[in-house]
């Protein structure tokens, strides 16, 4: 078996002050490797383009190690088995799994860290494996399940709507009966959002004021507030919150390039008044159960309850601009960059 | 009936701005009115003062409707009946309510608002019904218990530990077998923690740092942050939480008098890596177990296991310079202010 392939990695080369420069990158190309026994080739397709990307490029304990300089990428990614000398898989079995940021990972098929696993083209797009079938679908699926424990007829609020991860708490809390308010950049993911996965509503943080959205279309105030953003627009959520009420802390968008120190929430003190709760959620601590977010996802999305939006960037050559852009609010839906063709 | 003698009253003149001054007071002397059938009047002996006071002279929306402008300021007291023409109370009862900054508080005997209720003088010192068995001690007990959660073996740092409710949350926490760290203000308070009330530690934020003093104190970390003052230490206490800690947000008095935004807790991400929780508690909401806080206290001080301690300053007269003693960090245990001999 002999892969003739040249492999292109992304390995970090500094920790960014910031957003990320291209300095920050070093590309190394480099002949793929041939398999040991008990390892696979992994061609690479699509690779999942997520903001806790940026955190893991910083120094300091978090809830996963950083990225060491010098190394390739963190990434999960989809793609095809290539060269096989495990039982596990078999040559053009698909897989989903932690690829890194390169056109082929090479390692045991059953390396816990990299948690390869099949998927089937057959059931839905490959990207949808990284979004609503992927972390982000279950981070969307468990974080406002069980931390945000909406109710039928609640409010829930859900900021970077058209997101990744936003999009899915959307359509999970409309399944489950709630009203539902995004809070988004622009009036076309806005329009997204309310005529193609049914929001009753959705703020544009650029084209007016968040508190009168909020006053207009959360006429009950907030029951559960889903964040991926920090920030003002946290801070503004929370005059609105009601008794009781739970926030969901799943990312901070608006922080995670600053260079001084994060801003706090200056109106917290509204979880004393509100007896509210404010809770940090990560994803990988419900992975024993990631099989019952994806049957429920799935049903919903054969259904045609939940649908699943990717903004799909071509060429792994374009990895730091795509990066970027999730910063740059650029993105419309799930960023995917597409490695190579199916 | 008649009683002869004047009432004199402190009612709010003007909303604060920072710091209270004595020109937002009006005091006002008046004669005592005779109580109409089913009134009492009840002589105030103790006042207690509290943090919360400062929140509810301002205006807006709140946990409970601000003092208006010209009326008598809001405050718990205990109090002798001295004339009564309603069944429910007789001459010489003693009695825990709200009897407002007065010598006097003439009204309905059942007022659901200022909800009075005998005291027995015989089980605990009076002012200990303003302290430990009144608001600040449930609100230490079923904030700690219900929020906190703490279990055995974990560990439990307390701000304001020498204060009204921060003394009983750390002695509580002691009787449910945690390790227990208060942060306080001064060598003397942190010595009386630990001396007399059986803290495991105490870290003087004045003379020191509070984030070394975690560091040595909290070898463990911190499972539960029952957070009293807010601000930078706080913020401090973010960074050394443990995974699925337990913050409950009591009040923020370091906040209280800002004429400047509130600072919020620049480390709130510290609940995303952490999978952490925040939550605020007020104390009304657990009124109809009060009787069950009542009765776990009064066994554990009659046991010699928590211990009650105040800071009583005569005369009603000084109540605008003691109430601000609170947010000069000048208070040693609970405050009272003693307006008449028992």
């Amino acid at each position: 078996m002999t892969i003739n392939e040249t492999n292109l990695q992304f390995r970090l080369a500094a920790r960014p002050v910031g957003m990320v420069k291209d300095s920050d990158w070093q590309q190394v190309s480099e002949p793929v490797r041939e398999p040991a026994d008990g390892e696979v080739v992994v061609k690479v397709l699509y690779l999942s383009l997520d903001p806790a990307m940026r955190g893991w490029m910083n120094e300091g304990k978090s809830y996963i190690a950083p990225v060491g300089i010098g190394e390739v990428m963190r990434a999960g990614g989809v793609g095809v088995v290539v060269a096989s000398k495990s039982p596990e898989f078999a040559v053009g079995d698909y897989v989903q799994g932690g690829t890194g940021v390169q056109r082929y990972w090479v390692g045991p098929a059953g390396d816990k860290r990299h948690g390869f696993r099949k998927v089937d083209p057959k059931l839905a797009p490959l990207p949808t494996y990284l979004n609503t079938l992927g972390m982000p679908g279950m981070t969307a699926y468990f974080g406002l399940i069980e931390s945000g424990q909406p109710k039928a007829g609640e409010t829930v609020v859900v900021s970077g709507a058209a997101g990744a991860v936003g999009q899915t708490v959307g359509q999970v809390a409309k399944q489950l009966g709630c009203r539902v308010v995004g809070i988004a950049g622009g009036k076309d993911k806005c329009d997204f959002v309310v005529n193609q996965l049914g929001f009753d509503a959705c703020i544009d943080y650029k084209g007016g004021s968040v508190k009168d959205g909020l006053k207009e279309h959360c006429p009950n105030g907030v029951d559960v507030y889903f964040d991926n953003v920090g920030g003002d627009i946290l801070d503004t959520v929370l005059t609105r919150i009601n008794l009781k009420a739970r926030i969901v802390i799943c990312g901070a968008i608006s922080q995670y390039n600053n260079t001084t120190p994060v801003k706090g929430p200056a109106n917290y003190l509204a979880l004393l008044v509100n007896r509210a709760r404010m809770e940090g959620i990560v994803v990988f601590d419900y992975a024993d159960r990631y099989h019952l977010g994806i049957a429920a996802l799935g049903r919903w999305m054969k259904e045609g309850k939940v649908k699943s939006k990717e903004d799909i960037v071509q060429g792994l050559e374009h990895f730091p601009q795509a990066l970027n852009m999730l910063f740059e609010g650029k993105n419309f839906g799930k960023l995917v960059l597409q490695v190579a063709a199916e």
